[in-house]
């Protein structure tokens, strides 16, 4: 392992990418916050799952006190050798940004390209970076959206079964909009269309706010129908309710977490809202690092660790990256149907295998390789200016 | 009371007001993001307590997907004739912007504006829109930052004392930094300078981040000083730390909460992190609808309702309503030496009288004048443009 010479940080940019058009579809897919961090002659990749203008903004913001301090300020010029660098700066970034709520997300991504320029600098794949001797395959599961039929759910369950899958999640809709029963008929068209021998599970999109009542009502047909979760039922802070609705069924068990934008969020729900499945996005909790500490209290506390990804497969890797190493924390998200832009952003992908598991690349960093080439026609220019000040305007994508 | 034609929103502006020199000190109120809306002829005021430029860039950020919308989409043309209304908009905001993280510190400074507009198309105060009759007086706590030294911690102290004050508060600068011992000498200086009958509180400023022993080795001092709370010893979000200190002392009572940024944040401070005191701000929770629940909370579970305010005296106006009417909820945050752009941002202002207590202005709204013709030398002009697209310009104040 060959250590280079000295590094700090030189330069960290933001590119603006979006689908041309935007829909209200509950699709995280259709734009991207890509960020690029350069250390020496170290690149790194990243990605803030997020609002792109305003994290840019919370980068540039100028300071409004001691702790509410422009994302940026902590981050430029600090020393990035190895892991512990990472902390550091992940320590400055809460205590400089206490009060600058988007903070987190926007670190995310920047934390994110951190990791994957020291796993280039120090050529080591992430996860080992983190402490795992290898990278245990994950039963990769479709997320995608219900259908607007139960037949649509039935054939776009059926769709994934046929493309390989052994495992489907579907949410949002009109899930909890409607009748206990209608929601029923979704759930058993997506056991149909998948066989009795796969998982299914329902995402509820915090639908019911804080209603346990509400919630309570959709799980006997949840347990008929052999869900394995339900997820987000409430409001990510809604710790009570979740506690409450947990308690209720013996065989569904309740999903969250990808909410959570510091590790304490995501202890509270464990500890307080009782889930049985911890579910951390990389590019919103604070990072791989903060991440890397929910897997390992999900350790500690017998709940299971799941991946949170809608997105690109530069996120994919980021996110499976913390619990990379763990067997029996086996199942994880895979974006089935993103949009184009998503797909286009690495010119590799996770591909499932025949049994519907998913491999991390054994490759320094994230090994993912961001298709700079053919994100041209995706990115928006952005341009901030404050007091006669141009406090960001974009640049070009590298060649 | 007389109702107005059917008024609905029809603007809504920002107007970044800064000191020409921010400072890295824990002070607030060294800039603000007034917030005005227009509701045909009514107006109505607001601040965040937030990060300008980020809050401006979250109101007009292009859409991500469904639930990561631009806060303003949710705002712009809805009816305001009514407190339901008010509730309304609020929990669209909260649909829509469920992935976007600054959307409550952004939505706190627009639901003040909107209450304020309603009381004052209402001819009502803010407090008797909540269903509170009447506003009690509340003892003001002068809010400071601890001196450098003891000595400069007592002489501030006395000053307080010299005002008026019988409450004082001190905080951050170097506590928790230092050795307990160091801590203490400040404790004693700030009970010698307001004397024994007074209410002294200590503000850690999260200082512990999750250290429960650390915070622990502060309490014996505090009980020898008698000082009424130990506020905000963690991050806001570490909860089962909150709850292992509350149990150590008798004496001393855990305050917290001014980092929420939603009622079951709150909520989840008094059920698991058994604070004896809840510190909101308005500014930051999503406004004075979700800050008077947690004030109807606070009643409910026994823990004192207490406002979070460092910065103008339309905000403090805005952080008293929500418990306006809560006789046995007295204590009340102060700023005591504000920088000049929060003194200038309003012609009247809410002063202590001889014993020490405050009153809510007795007329419609808020009842704070905004001295816009003061204001112009803070403005700092904004502009944000995505795409070729002019998302945001600053407008002047009016005159």
């Amino acid at each position: 392992m060959a250590r280079a010479a000295r590094m700090k940080i030189d330069a960290v940019d933001f590119f603006y990418l979006s689908m041309p058009k935007v829909t209200t579809d509950a699709d995280g897919s259709q734009d991207a916050l890509l960020v690029r961090v350069q250390a020496g002659r170290h690149i790194g990749w990243g990605e803030c799952e997020a609002s792109p203008l305003t994290c840019i903004a919370s980068y540039v913001c100028p300071m409004s006190h001691g702790a509410c301090r422009p994302v940026g300020e902590s981050v430029l010029g600090q020393p990035l050798n190895e892991p512990r660098d990472i902390a550091r700066i992940r320590a400055s970034v809460w205590f400089n940004c206490m009060d600058l709520l988007q903070a987190p997300h926007t670190f995310s991504g920047i934390e994110i390209t951190l990791w994957d320029a020291l796993g280039k600098m120090l050529d080591e794949p992430v996860y080992r970076l983190l402490g795992y001797k290898s990278a245990a395959p994950k039963l990769a599961y479709a997320s995608q959206l219900f259908g607007d039929t139960p037949q649509e759910t039935e054939t776009k369950a059926r769709s994934a079964r046929q493309a390989g899958f052994r495992a489907v999640k579907f949410g949002w809709v009109k899930y909890g909009h409607c009748t206990a029963a209608e929601d029923e008929a979704h759930v058993e068209a997506a056991r149909a269309g998948m066989g009795q021998d796969a998982n299914v599970m329902i995402d509820a999109g915090q639908i019911f706010a804080q209603d346990v009542a509400a919630a309570a009502e959709r799980i006997p047909a949840l347990e008929r129908y052999n869900a394995l979760w339900l997820e987000e039922p409430f409001l990510p802070d809604a710790l009570a309710a979740y506690g409450a609705l947990a308690g209720l069924s013996p065989k569904v068990k309740i999903a969250g977490g990808e909410g959570c934008h510091s590790s304490p969020m995501a202890l509270n729900l464990i500890d307080f809202g009782k889930v049985g499945f911890v579910q951390i996005d990389t590019g919103r909790i604070g990072g791989i690092g903060p991440a890397k500490e929910v897997a390992d209290l999900a350790v500690a506390t017998g709940v299971t660790f799941v991946n949170h990804t809608f997105t690109s497969h530069l996120a994919l890797s980021a996110s499976l990256q913390p619990y990379a190493g763990l067997t029996d924390h086996r199942i994880a998200e895979y974006p089935f149907a993103p949009r184009k832009v998503a797909l286009d952003l690495t010119s590799n992908h996770i591909m499932p295998d025949n049994d519907g598991l998913i491999r991390l690349p054994e490759a320094p960093g994230l090994g993912m390789s961001v298709n700079t080439a053919a994100l041209e026609p995706y990115l928006q220019d952005v341009e901030i200016v404050v007091a006669g000040r141009r406090l960001f305007r974009s640049g070009s994508l590298p060649v």
